[in-house]
């Protein structure tokens, strides 16, 4: 028996190597086709290549015996290596955007911008603390200027700017849109941007990170920056800057204080963190998981964070509670009716999407299963 | 140009449909090994093999060049499809468990637990509503009778059981622990076992899904049902009853009732759903994905889970209400201390796993990005 069973695991060891092999092979061809994409101009991620990919090898595998998800959910993997090996050159379709400086270059969001732009061939200038002596210099001649700097300093920087280029594209890329894009258009006259990038520095790669964008004032250089991130692969959400900040109140700084509060929560019960966790359903860990990664940030840092949210949201802050009052009224009353009705309201807001988060989420959970290490 | 790459994709087509092929030889040998490990006694899930199989690709694929991640991301996801392929037929370490019966059968969990029993070669006898009337001669001679029904009917069926055989081991599933066994203990004079199993009905596979187990009256037939839990793969947690309990209520109620709360709040912001992802980073869109999944199951079902589980939990939601209103007031002042104080607070409780969860639920981002499709 044991001898049989070692005879078949090596029959296993040696399907996987095969499998390695042809990982090391595509990785091979992918970087070709990263080349001709930047020298023809085409963007790394095309929708329906993808598309086409996808459904040849389901009906490949479904054939042979075996799982059309499996092999999809392998194929996913392996393109995000793909789109990882073809953006170390990028095709630049926006090269009037060059010499452009980046303030707050050193910072990791706007190293993230300046390595991108770099990739694509655009001249990119850094200005940041250590450059401050010479920003006159490096700003000459500037035909994009990109802010990346902490929030509570965006409009200061931008005061403090020399007079730009009537033809240089002024973007910032804050959290929030709407007074950004106020001081930008105040102080210069030339086109201007706000962009939301909605994701970290620490991304595999461009391709599908979606980046909100609220146009200040217009000309054909914003239509060039925006064709150079389609190029990279993101996906631009354009919003009007307002209704992007009050969406930006609800989802962040409601998001951060619940979690917030329930971490503290928990630190205040008498069961330790394992304990919890083990009486915990995959669904509960995932929750677990994304309150307890918060707590990985500086207390400090974490804190002006939250204090820097704290305006103008008194409302929404007691609209939550309310709401939690109530909820505890109707549980304390055993009110079945008005349960059911403030469930039927979510449920309605949430309409079709509730199956498709419960389809992604169980998704994510076998991923997270699979990944357990048990002793 | 585009002939060229043309030809490079016809290159990455001939690479899949090699891994297509890969995959559906490994499926035949997975399978065989689920028969010698059935015939020979042997768990699905075995620890050491599975770290040995990564670690043995991650170098060879090191030496090629390949990211040791993405083969053991690939790896683990083919491991998943391998312990489904291997549960077809299961060793059967507990005949002395045969026949058993699940009171409540016909539920989801129920039928769950019997395909289990049955490919371990477990005789099931079913006995729901429908079989009632012949409970006295289901239940003759069983040597293992699971209980499966709701939570807020387990003490009056285990009450109305007729007298089972002393060396009947009587366990039930439910998610709370203690009234459960007590009123096991009261009717039946042999051994007593509860479970919570830590998963739901549509998991793909048993291996390293996690059962809580609290002990009631031990004999060897409580350790042979550990030992055919262990075989299937799964990871058994020894807990109190009493501590598990409120575990539970830590985790599930306070869960349910700040999503449930979350929800409510969304439906009524003037924003869309589509507009409030637009303005998601992954790490937010996950989370209304948390929240949103709630949303499809039936709001009188959900209403009477809530209410089921409010019970003895009032100073649990004072204790949260508590806190969200402390934060308020700290961020109403700009008391810039006593958040960090309270951030400090949840840290230490969460001391090394924040690093964890940060590690981990960037993994489910990346998987949540190679899944999107654009238009």
């Amino acid at each position: 028996m044991d001898q049989k069973l070692a005879s078949l695991r090596s029959q296993i060891d040696a399907c996987d190597t095969e499998l390695v092999a042809i990982l090391a092979k595509r990785n091979k061809i992918t970087a070709q086709v990263g080349q001709i994409k930047r020298d023809s101009g085409k963007p790394v991620y095309i929708p329906e290549r993808e598309i086409e990919l996808l459904e040849a090898r389901r009906s490949q595998a479904q054939a042979q015996g075996v799982s059309g998800d499996l092999v999809e959910d392998i194929l996913r993997r392996m393109m995000r290596e793909s789109y990882q090996n073809q953006q170390s050159e990028l095709a630049c379709v926006a090269p009037e955007l060059s010499p452009a400086v980046i303030i707050g270059g050193s910072g990791v969001m706007g190293q993230l911008f300046a390595k991108q732009l770099r990739r694509s061939g655009i001249e990119v200038r850094i200005l940041d603390k250590a450059q401050y002596e010479s920003k006159d210099e490096i700003l000459a001649g500037a035909k994009l200027v990109l802010v990346s700097v902490p929030i509570n300093k965006v409009e200061a920087i931008v005061e403090s700017l020399p007079k730009l280029d009537d033809d240089c594209l002024l973007v910032d890329i804050t959290s929030v849109k709407e007074k950004p894009i106020k001081a930008m258009m105040t102080c210069h006259s030339g086109p201007v941007l706000g962009l939301h990038p909605m994701f970290g520095p620490d991304i595999e790669h461009w391709v599908k990170q979606t980046i909100v964008v609220c146009r200040g004032r217009g000309d054909t250089k914003t239509d060039s920056l925006l064709a150079q991130l389609t190029i990279w692969g993101t996906q631009l959400v354009e919003m009007d800057a307002k209704k992007h900040d009050e969406a930006m109140q609800i989802v962040q700084v409601m998001r951060h204080l619940t979690t917030f509060v329930y971490g503290q929560f928990l630190a205040k019960q008498t069961h330790s963190l394992k304990e919890i966790k083990s009486c915990s359903s995959p669904i509960y860990q995932l929750e677990l998981m994304m309150v307890g990664r918060l707590f990985a940030q500086s207390p400090g840092l974490y804190s002006d964070i939250m204090l820097a949210q704290f305006d103008n949201v008194e409302s929404l802050l007691e609209d939550y509670k309310d709401i939690y009052e109530q909820t505890l009224v109707k549980l304390k009353n055993g009110d079945k009716a008005g349960l059911i009705a403030g469930f039927s309201d979510a449920k309605s807001y949430f309409s079709d999407s509730a199956e498709s988060f419960l389809k992604q989420s169980r998704a994510l959970l076998n991923k997270a299963n699979d990944s357990k290490v048990l002793d």
